[in-house]
């Protein structure tokens, strides 16, 4: 049977019509209005459209599944809070439930893609896996034994706030040090400007003039065209995500542990790089080690995910 | 039926008796002699003193379980290696179920002593737990529903080796800046001797001279007499603490965390000093929050583990 799956994002929400093969046989956006109750009809107008999409009415459809920013808590089909959504204690997935009149499942973003990946990605075939997003933040998602696990209340899974510098540069959350403060773009894009302001003679700051702008992309792009300044900065960025990287793998030992999220475009040239250096912070398991690789799903893994919850 | 847990250490191996209730009905220990022949000879004869004590034959002893420091494979019933032992790839677990006859589990000495504090200590009528062991070095324990969590190899679980100060203090095991190299004993007598050769005239220096050492207890002692040094060695090593802690509850939310190991035996002073630098940690999850609290059963624990496995 089919199943909807929602990603709702800051921006946009997306949804499709996953099929049991895990494919998306129907697909669409709109923008996220602003409040619960706007964003929950949004959702409605969605669902409709796919099954006309697809010729099929709502109850044909199995359930639904909504993957969401910020603190969810799954057994309450609530969204504790969200600074992206400014939702506090919103049962986004009870209000829609009512709506659609079927079962729909809520989940944090970045779990649920892990999920998506997990079934229907870079994880298929294998038992265990953990995603990590490097976008503006630093998401991730456990997935063990085909589930999100996510703690005995609904809220593990935090990657991002790991602290990997104790009293380091400040986090989002609050919280001095954490991984995300160093592994997500708005980190790499601190370490460039850093870069570029110690180095005015550089392709480095050549790339952000061009662009009009420092981004995710800036040092890279550098390293890629042979720029010290710029291969500085992203050798230091990748010792950042190798070292998070390499605690998720000495504390879950995962049997994979892939890469999405925005810097992840730069492809296997990230993984390539960054493997000399997690290697050797590794404990030595012997042969059964947790394979690095790349995520595969792009944002499909949020639709796809939230439909298989 | 009774079964029997065996704590191997590089000093002693203890083993025990449980029965159904989870309770130790009889106990011994010997030296640990070196050499894998001859400490399964050493387990074989506890096993007889053990049954004998209680009027049992081996026959009515429904299984046995091994904790084992180092690297374990609990699938083939092997040590991959234990630096301590000067093992690599001996199949313990094997060797004593072909001399007692029965089926023998091994696991890692501080996975084993999280399963007994979950099933017979701190972590009853519980759902998930983390046990941290403060000793010589850092080691822990994870339990997700009543099993012992530790990864596709069997190797997960070192959340010692979880690095807070990224290219920070030498480890052990070759990587820099890791829990252990802060949160252990060895961590905590580093920051007591530096504090000493600061303060000449301090009562922690005192202490260290009447004892004739500095351990890891002197620090603690000084501060609890009102010693300034002795307090900024325990306020630091606790935010130490707090630290790794904080990434282990973002991480997996687990309902407990306790703390075992022999720093732990500073009791409620410990924990009450070091939760208010743990609260501004951690992740806003709400009201169901982590209970941080210490270990209960001590050094029975590696054993009723052991048998629980």
């Amino acid at each position: 049977m089919m199943r909807i799956g929602i990603d709702l994002g800051g921006t946009n929400i997306a949804a499709g019509l996953i099929d049991d093969g895990m494919e998306i046989v129907a697909q669409d956006t709109v923008r996220t209005p602003p409040g619960a109750d706007a964003i929950v009809n949004e959702m409605e107008v969605l669902a409709h459209s796919l099954c006309s999409q697809a010729g099929l009415r709502l109850s044909d459809i199995e359930c639904a599944g909504i993957g969401s920013p910020g603190a969810i808590d799954p057994r309450e089909g609530m969204v504790v809070y969200s600074n992206n959504l400014n939702f506090r204690n919103v049962p986004l997935a009870v209000m829609l439930s009512h709506r659609l009149d079927m079962t729909v499942h809520i989940g944090n973003d970045a779990n649920v893609a892990a999920l998506g990946e997990f079934h229907a990605g870079a994880g298929r075939h294998i038992s265990s896996m953990i995603m990590v997003t490097l976008g503006t933040g630093v998401g991730g998602g456990i997935v063990l034994g085909g589930r999100i696990y996510d703690g005995f209340n609904g809220m593990g899974g935090e990657v991002g706030h790991m602290a990997v510098v104790k009293d380091g540069e400040p986090c989002s959350c609050g919280r001095n040090g954490c991984w995300e403060a160093y592994a997500s773009a708005t980190g790499l894009i601190r370490m460039t400007r850093s870069a570029i302001s110690r180095n005015p003679d550089s392709l480095l700051k050549s790339i952000a003039i061009d662009k009009g702008k420092v981004s995710g992309r800036t040092a890279f792009l550098a390293a890629r065209r042979g720029d010290a300044a710029g291969n500085e900065v992203v050798e230091k960025y990748l010792s950042y995500v190798a070292c998070g990287a390499a605690n998720l793998i000495n504390l879950f030992q995962p049997e994979m542990l892939c890469f999405g999220g925005g810097i992840s475009n730069e492809g296997q040239y990230l993984i390539d790089r960054m493997l000399p250096m997690l290697e050797p912070e590794l404990y030595d398991v012997g042969d059964r080690r947790t394979r690095v690789c790349l995520a595969e799903l792009g944002n499909d893994a949020g639709i796809i995910g939230a439909a298989m919850m």
